[in-house]
């Protein structure tokens, strides 16, 4: 008997999310008696100019910068960011703002949620992945030598304002690692996007502000059902059990790849598990692969890599009681979580992904 | 506008509190896939054994030990429980069984909470501060420097056991540092208990398992109606205000006091604040300093290191808008928060405290 109820936490958040999204948030950020805003190096330069023209009331606002990229996402930058709010002596009725991508919005809110035992804290995510993916439904953490998010905790951001104005910023590699989560949400839950999509090169793709809002909602729907993932968002996880494990592999070799080539990846193996353990038709699979491998190009991985695959998948935090579960493609838009999938389909599916290009 | 109302944590927590508890405890810890235990290096000496012959089911669970004391509740040592936890491939369905006092619990509950963003985690105080105080409420963090729980988070535990077989293993400091809440409960919100104990010096004191049982309760009652500490749950500030800065102070010092004796120093300023601000009358606040000199010895502290107290005292996390803001006692079992308290009247108060003796 585990004594704790599943508990689903209710705690609401405020979104505001589209076209000048910033010019509307004024009433959601303002009104508590301090701020600190938090940015990297990239977002200082390109975004925070941007943020401070939309709202001029924050021009003032103590500035926290922190270095940007995957590789930093760790304790040393979280012991900084501690720091500095120590130094300006931010109190906890501070609202800290998180001005960045995936990596800013998940350290900041694990930091905001922790210091000196939680303060509000608000995510302004400024890349395609954060604006879809990192910015909503509480996810925070600090990767941990090569694991991922190995400390961390599920704590939601009191609003969270997403505004296309910043993607006008990003770098096109940047770009491609959203476009990566925005087509999982069409596998696993949104036929109608994936097939807005079906077909296109991101790089021709001229409405971003009605994907942007249209992705960020999928998310948005799947959270407040299940915050603490105990079912149904457990199947956002599709392509993210071997995805994982590909970005620790190059991680861990010092050649780091970006979070939507390795859920690429990922999802070209589990769409290949899928069809093996659930009804998803071969042609089905075979439109998921094309699709995929137009906008993204395969790994640089060989066979004497799998073992140390397969050894990081047992690491991920979806492991239970040692089992490897998958979330898998039933059909287009519906997903199935907690599959037990063999080893030795693993295996085979990475054989896939190496052979079939 | 803040847009996040106040939301109270309602998951429940299971407690089993007096003699035997141990015994019966078993079915609040069993059916977990996976158990560790956190020690130090006196609770593995001392209480392990004891844990383990009342609950033979955990003789061969994974033990991670770490350094014994207040100084050491640290990052340095949350880190070495999460590299221990990976090490030991501790997955997010185990439990974490902490047994210690207060600064185990304390770090144990943080790391707990935040490894691969949340793990359940139990704890069985082994000392009087963490079986009255410590254990209960959901409180958690590490020292950050000079500034104390600068770091962590408000989390329950599944279940805490509460047994007072673990007392016999306690130094006497450290009964005396437990005395101190002891008291404070009778202060702020029971008169009863204060009645039990006026007059007696803690040494001749003889039904611990009562006092234990009812101070429990009390902070029991206090977390259920304000977790996160909203309202009355800032009762049990008495005392600390000031108190921490004392034990701020020593910690700086390199000459370590305990809680205990740092909230017994805290108790006597705030009585004198509490007499000139609310309805408590002047012999009761006698009353109050009498006791408490009974147990604790007045610190070694003087007019020059003033000013050093009253700067720890602004960077205490219950300072609100640059205000120092107390709990104090209104009568008997009476508390009040949110006071207001000008400098001037704190530095009489550590005027009296360092004259009157």
């Amino acid at each position: 008997m585990n004594t704790s109820p599943v508990f689903l936490d209710a705690k609401p958040v405020s979104y505001m999310i589209g076209e000048q999204a910033l010019d509307h948030s004024s009433k959601l950020l303002v009104n508590y008696p301090r701020y600190v805003l938090l940015v990297d190096n990239n977002t200082r330069n390109y975004c925070l100019p941007v943020f401070r023209e939309h709202l001029p009331e924050f021009r003032e606002t103590d500035v926290i910068c922190i270095e940007s990229g995957e590789e930093k996402k760790n304790l040393d930058q979280a012991l900084f960011i501690w720091k500095e709010l120590t130094r300006l002596n931010v109190d906890r009725d501070a609202l800290m703002i998180n001005l960045g991508g995936g990596v800013l919005t998940d350290i900041g809110g694990f930091v905001a949620a922790t210091y000196k035992r939680g303060i509000a804290f608000a995510n302004v995510p400024t890349t395609l992945l954060g604006m879809v993916d990192a910015s909503i439904g509480g996810k925070t953490g600090i990767d941990f030598g090569k694991f991922k998010n190995q400390v961390g905790l599920f704590v939601d951001p009191v609003s969270v304002v997403i505004d296309p104005v910043f993607l006008k910023t990003l770098e096109e590699k940047h770009w491609q690692s959203g476009f990566a989560e925005v087509l999982k949400y069409g596998l696993i839950m949104d036929r109608e996007l994936w097939q807005w999509l079906y077909g296109k090169d991101f790089h021709e793709i001229d409405f971003w502000d009605k994907i942007i809002v249209r992705a960020a909602r999928d998310k948005i729907d799947i959270v407040r059902h299940d915050f603490e993932e105990k079912g149904v968002r457990k199947n956002l996880n599709f392509g993210h059990t071997i995805g994982h494990a590909f970005e620790s592999f190059f991680l861990k070799k010092e050649t780091p790849i970006t979070h939507g080539q390795a859920i690429a990846a990922g999802m070209i193996c589990e769409a290949y598990i899928s069809e093996k353990m659930t009804d998803l038709e071969c042609s089905r699979k075979e439109e998921i692969v094309e699709m995929i491998d137009k906008n993204f190009s395969r790994l640089s991985v060989t066979k004497e890599d799998v073992p140390a695959l397969i050894d990081l998948m047992r690491q991920d935090k979806k492991v239970r009681e040692g089992k490897l579960r998958f979330s898998l493609i039933k059909r287009l838009g519906k997903a199935v979580h907690d599959k037990e999938v063999s080893t030795d389909l693993v295996l085979e599916s990475l054989e896939y992904y190496l052979h079939d290009r």
